[in-house]
């Protein structure tokens, strides 16, 4: 370690032989374990940062719960106050949601401290104004625990990527979703039930609209599109759909497709006219061949492609107060050392602005379930309606009652009574298979449009 | 960015305004494509670091070389004086080897330019001699194109898991050997014509010693190790056996065993009687359920375990000019961030001073194959000589001229004449199974020792 002294700052002259000091805003799931650790691993941190470090004070909502392994005397309720201490240089913020975290954040990078934050929610909301102030006083903001849990994916954005043109990331980022999906393939029970047995092991919580609406998937999308494309990307600029409309039947097509359906968040960048960054979570058919399919229960994993690294992907566990308290301690020792070093880490790099271009703009393939008058003529007035809209068909598949095998166009057995039609489409644009699926369901041959769903991976 | 001018240092007066200029050493496989990026990227460069890029120089072997799209007038055969000019205030060494690329990269961090490198063998031969130059200099070293090439693997051990504690790093780091191993699989071909053609479609170098002998992937391995445990580890310090002596006949038995054989790099912390380093790379059996038995041809994959993150797994190209080249420009720029902010990033971690355990005390499992006499009592030998040095048995299989299902130890069926027995054993003492399979070799009824694997990732 080099022996320059800490740079001056707003945050006091800083002592360069004393320890670093550490307020904790939040002591849950992920608290709990970071201030553990901060505890149990003191003597190798110091070593690994150049200088001790010390858990100075812990902020909480209740000073009554029971906190085993915690020291009562470093609780208190005026989280405020904490970030205010001359005295602290390192603040971690683990209270979630924008309120009172995003004032307890500001507060502390305006005064000089460096902030590691697990916070996607805010980030996703608010980020710029976060990074803002990070920039304008030189210090650090860290999030290496907002996205995907304990799979380094920040950094390999931020840093390992920086050099290289990032043209997709792709992942499942929201583990409670993805336990569902799971269960309800493996056990081949509904949505509603299986969403009461991920409450009850503790998979999702009691509202569980953050995650099964895919609004948590949301604003990971963002950040990571954000760092992926140089570009601001907020979660309201995200094309969100959740799991709730997914049906047992839905899995069971995608099974008998040789697929499963994931919750995927897709981070793209399209060429024409110009560069546009497109950014969506739906759920989605992926190939059981595809890396992805083989992700279970509550892991995650991130796919990205770049043009000249090619394809990586990064796979761990994506939740949970241990992994998630290991990427905040990442963090933590990494900020220290830049504060030891008088330096700090890469700032926000927006200076793309980039457009983000509208779902209707999205071009991938689909998979459409209709249940049609069984007779002579209905394929004719389906396909005709899709090639109305320019959307080309891949393959098409008539299901009677017991279900016929996959034929192509022009083979579909016609007759009369009534039939499920199972159509993939090739690439289309969203707005113009959007369009075909509006004119179908005024076709009086079409009973009903039962599922329309993209393919991704393929 | 931030304004705080560039630190002082031996690189002469920083000119604030003006460009970063770069030094490239060597322009073959992976240099050409960095140029190729410096120039073709440079204003996305320039935009993410802060201040514009240049190349300013390539030192290469012979300038008589056809070199497409390359300046001429950059190119110079004197590396020393290249790095020696003062304006230059980044250098990226893919010559590759020990000499020069040692004494230039000195140069360089000597006079305070920061250096990023591709070079394994360098580093895990005398790395601690360029961390301290580095240090000594206040700038950067940065390396994480040197193992598994594009994948993010060196940041995500020496930043993202820093607070953590890593137990196990697993990865399949060189592409040649698995590609070999791959095809010797896919097609049921023996070892030396698989390399002939691994030669022939240039996935193996006319000398392919440093490949199929585990010297490249000893070296990555050393340098997986020293960051994941805070030590020193050289390449001499690894335990390496190549793929030359595996056979077809292993392939198949692997095969049989629901396995695959993979040239695996493991560096393992052990805990008895203190926390020890152990580092090694060798063919191994790995179940075909394990995500490592699925990385194919020139693909890499690391896997990571540690005490809060889990399991953690990096997968990616691990070789060629333009995934490599994606992870020189990873660091090009984050070196140069680090200029433009007047800091630097992480130095050499070294302070655990962990020993290296000796290979002997490694314990894992062991697939052994012998051919014995086929008659009544061998199997009582056998079984006696593994107890005598404390090795237990898992699976006893007896394969006669047809070969028969597994059974347990005492139902092998022991008819006279000659047979194959194929053992399993549960964890063992390294030591203790070579005491073993020494004594195993001397005993009458065992004909000859065919083969001795072990058996990772169960
Ligand atoms: N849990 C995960 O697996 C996970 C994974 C990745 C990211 N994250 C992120 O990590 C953050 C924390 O999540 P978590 O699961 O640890 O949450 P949690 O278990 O609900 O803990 C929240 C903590 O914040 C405290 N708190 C709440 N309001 C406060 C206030 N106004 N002032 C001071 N303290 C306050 C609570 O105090 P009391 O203890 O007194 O209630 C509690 O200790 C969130 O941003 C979340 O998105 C979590
Ligand atoms: N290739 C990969 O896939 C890969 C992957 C990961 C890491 N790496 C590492 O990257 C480094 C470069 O590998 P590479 O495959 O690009 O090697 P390469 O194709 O053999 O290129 C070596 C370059 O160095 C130049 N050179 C050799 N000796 C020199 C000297 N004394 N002075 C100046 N220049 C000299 C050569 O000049 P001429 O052009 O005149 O011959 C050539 O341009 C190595 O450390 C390697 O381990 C390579």
């Amino acid at each position: 370690m080099t022996d320059r002294p800490d740079r001056p700052g707003p945050a006091g002259p800083p002592d360069a032989e004393g320890p670093l000091r550490v307020a904790l805003l939040g002591c849950g799931t992920v608290g709990s374990e970071v201030a553990r650790l901060l505890t149990e691993s003191a003597a190798d941190l110091g070593a690994r940062i150049g200088r001790p470090v010390e858990l100075a004070g812990i902020a909480v909502r209740r000073l009554n719960r029971e906190r085993p392994g915690i020291d009562p005397a470093l609780l208190t309720t005026d989280a405020q106050g904490l970030v205010e201490r001359e005295d602290i240089d390192l603040v971690v913020e683990v209270i979630g949601g924008i309120e009172p975290a995003r004032t307890l954040i500001l507060a502390a990078l305006n005064r000089g401290a460096a902030v590691v934050t697990a916070n996607k929610a805010l980030l996703a909301e608010d980020g710029s104004s976060l990074f803002t102030a990070a920039e304008r006083a030189g210090t650090d903001l860290y999030f290496e625990a907002a996205v995907a849990g304990a799979i380094p994916i920040i950094r390999p954005l931020r840093e390992s990527l920086v050099g290289d043109e990032i043209t997709t990331v792709m992942g499942i980022v929201n583990g409670t979703t993805n336990f569902i999906l799971d269960r309800m393939h493996t056990e081949g029970v509904g949505f509603s039930e299986t969403l009461t047995l991920a409450q009850e092991l503790g998979y999702a919580e009691a509202d569980p609209t953050a995650d099964v609406e895919g609004f948590d998937a949301a604003a990971k999308a963002a950040i990571l599109a954000s760092l992926a494309f140089h570009t601001r990307v907020r979660a309201e600029d995200v094309h969100r759909e959740g799991i709730t409309e997914v049906t047992r039947a839905d899995i069971a097509t995608a099974e008998a497709m040789g697929s499963v359906i994931k919750l995927v968040a897709i981070c793209t960048l399209t060429d024409e006219p110009e560069p546009r960054v497109s950014v969506r979570v739906h759920p989605a058919m992926i190939p059981s061949s595809h890396p992805l399919a083989a992700v279970g229960g509550a892991y995650n994993a991130v796919f990205v492609e770049s043009r000249s690294a090619g394809r990586l992907m990064f796979y761990g566990p994506g939740a949970g107060g241990s992994p998630t308290a290991s990427a905040v301690m990442g963090d933590l020792v990494t900020v220290a050392r830049n504060r030891v070093r008088g330096a700090s880490g890469p700032g926000e790099s927006s200076y793309a602005r980039r457009q983000v271009a509208p779902i209707g703009d999205v071009v991938t393939s689909y998979h459409v379930s209709l249940s049609v008058a069984d007779v002579t003529g209905v394929l004719a007035s389906v396909a005709h309606c899709f090639a109305e809209h320019g959307v080309s068909l891949q393959t098409v598949r008539q299901e009677g009652t017991g279900g016929t095998p996959a034929v192509t166009t022009a083979e579909v057995h016609e007759s009369g009574g009534s039939a499920r039609l199972v159509i993939v489409t090739h690439a289309a644009r969203d707005a113009d298979l959007s369009a075909t699926v509006e004119q179908l369901r005024c076709l009086p041959e079409v009973h009903e449009v039962i599922s329309v769903m993209r393919v991704e991976g393929a």
